[in-house]
């Protein structure tokens, strides 16, 4: 069971951005073409982009509405919960979900930076990446550093400049990189290709373990004309086939320090994914030049955490899976979380998971993982 | 535990046809440009079809060959085991394994028609499936009625004649349709559309259950530069996909007497999705107009049949996915089938099952399923 002393860490929140972010930071000459939030005559607030307009700024912040409101997402920041960007609302809300520390991606730069990845003006977007970063860091978490673990984006058309910036983020207190489940799906190298090792380098001697949210690297290629919950149920494919890549991967080799988290992946499926990637390598990796690599599942176990929010099948197998393999998030402010019962949900899923466990699931794990011990 | 009295049903396997197949059974026009089996200077037998070459016969057909031995698949009949070929041969090999009856794929065909589906003369193409269709049903699985459960493949690039055929081949006594897991992805509409209702209408008419074995609807979607371990272990994937498609679909509301097995494709993954697909219903049916849907999981339990080769995962969370819903495969004559050992690893497997539950997932469902009683 949870015990009551267990400071529950999430590790996969998401933060709404406010009109400041990039206008506060940004150097004179990039303010115009920089995101600034604008209101249309709808009271609807937008992102401007180099001169282009995204609306849907808060992704799916349906916190604390019911239900049946959903679907049509928050198109202002008045029609959130200030929780979304607000840190000071957010540490009450937390507060009431029973939730000690958390972790945000971004929204509107995307999970992993792909806004500012699509954008035309790279200098700018390098510059946009670091005022996110910079802001992130030293607003959003400075002003909770117990209760909020520093995630930075980088670069990621420009592989030297995002091991640049892992440094740079890693050297002023980040704890974790987001970074693009699928890269090939994008146009870049595959995380197999040797053009990631400079990126990889900086990731292995920096220690930062990489966050990789569902859907950073794209939608689930599904079939057309079904409903939107079809579409839903299939993001957590994006996080096991990427397993599946790492499992597979000589990244480790070189890399011995890599880590990665597999953010909003779920963790039910983890069980079969290792029997079924030991099977394959065992009789396949002759042929196949894999006979010096490690198994597939002692990859696992050595450098992937899976995440959940809701996931008792994943729970009830944990030994299959790995105890120090697993971490809790809230997914708080999106659909998927259940504030403010997020604690109280947990309690019921660990109710039969040994304390020790419990522990390790909904606090210790995280801790070690990014750097980020009890004060 | 598995009772030595329990008749293995295997739902997945696989023939290697033989020169005589289309010769034998096309009408004298059609002669020339049916399939015809060549031997080239080098020993390797290959079709000719439509006046192309098509190579590697026998898929992947390397049954009781070393590991070591893996990687060219067998690119001759003489190189395979006869048991690939011919059925007083596979008689002994399954006796040999401890299977009592078998389900087999075609395989120049493709595991559902796809050779004939991308053909140029469409006349032809559907001649030869019902070529395919007779010969397996008179010569393959009438040298053993009971222990060769007859399978058919439709021409689905027409969707009234895919029905037309469904009714022919039901009729003569086929207890299963071989259908493409993902038409939308051979640019045939999707499952959910509405095209499909007069396939839906024969195949809810006849009751023959629906086999969709993983990679009818193409490869998987993988990062370039992987090992190809890594690609095999993904094919399932193309059925957990295809899985949360069907849950999530209105098929059955018109057509109740549908019913899918999903081959190849494993079982361990389903309690996650049964949870995950629930999950996501449960919060986004409302504004996604599936409020008047079942329920994901409810789907599953009346409609779909999962299919394992090994899946220890799978067996240890039966309950999860349900005991009525699960089918053995032994895959022969493929590298991931376990020839001579089927029986011995399927003992293993289910040492901890209760008997009844052993004797349905080994036995029961598939003859239920199938309409293949004992006799």
């Amino acid at each position: 069971m949870l015990r009551s002393d267990v400071q529950i860490i999430s590790v996969d929140d998401h933060v709404i951005e406010t009109p400041n972010v990039w206008q506060d930071r940004v150097a004179a000459k990039y303010k115009d073409a920089a995101p600034k939030m604008h209101t249309d005559d709808q009271g609807r607030d937008y992102w401007v982009f180099e001169g282009r307009p995204y609306f849907n700024i808060g992704l799916n912040a349906v916190v604390g509405k019911p239900r049946e409101k959903w679907g049509l997402d928050p198109t202002a920041l008045s029609d959130m919960r200030p929780g979304c960007y607000d840190i000071k609302e957010r540490l009450r809300d937390m507060d009431e979900d029973g939730i000690w520390a958390g972790l945000n991606f971004p929204s509107f730069p995307g999970f992993a930076g792909s806004t500012f990845f699509n954008a035309t003006d790279k200098e700018l977007s390098l510059v946009c990446i670091q005022a996110w970063n910079d802001w992130h860091l030293e607003e959003w978490c400075g002003a909770a550093p117990e209760r909020q673990i520093p995630m930075a984006i980088v670069p990621y058309w420009d592989i030297e400049a995002s091991a640049a910036e892992v440094r740079r983020v890693a050297a002023n207190g980040s704890r974790t990189i987001s970074f693009c489940e699928a890269p090939h799906a994008v146009g870049m190298p595959s995380i197999h290709d040797a053009a990631w090792d400079p990126f990889w380098a900086a990731i292995n001697e920096t220690g930062l373990p990489v966050s990789m949210h569902f859907g950073s690297g794209g939608a689930p290629n599904v079939a057309p004309g079904g409903p939107f919950t079809a579409t839903i149920a299939q993001y957590g494919l994006n996080s096991l086939q990427c397993c599946i890549e790492l499992v597979n991967s000589r990244i480790f080799e070189k890399f011995p320090n890599v880590k990665f988290a597999l953010s909003e992946g779920g963790i039910g499926w983890m069980p079969w994914m290792l029997e079924r990637c030991d099977y394959t390598w065992e009789r396949h990796k002759i042929y196949t030049g894999m006979a010096d690599a490690k198994k597939p599942s002692e990859i696992f176990r050595e450098h992937i955490y899976g995440c959940f929010i809701a996931d008792d099948a994943g729970i009830r197998n944990i030994d299959l899976i790995g105890e120090d393999n697993v971490m809790f998030e809230s997914d708080y402010p999106h659909s998927d979380s259940n504030w403010p019962n997020a604690r109280k949900m947990l309690e019921e899923s660990l109710a039969n998971t040994p304390d020790h466990i419990a522990r390790k699931i909904a606090e210790d794990n995280a801790r070690r993982l990014f750097n980020f011990p009890r004060k």
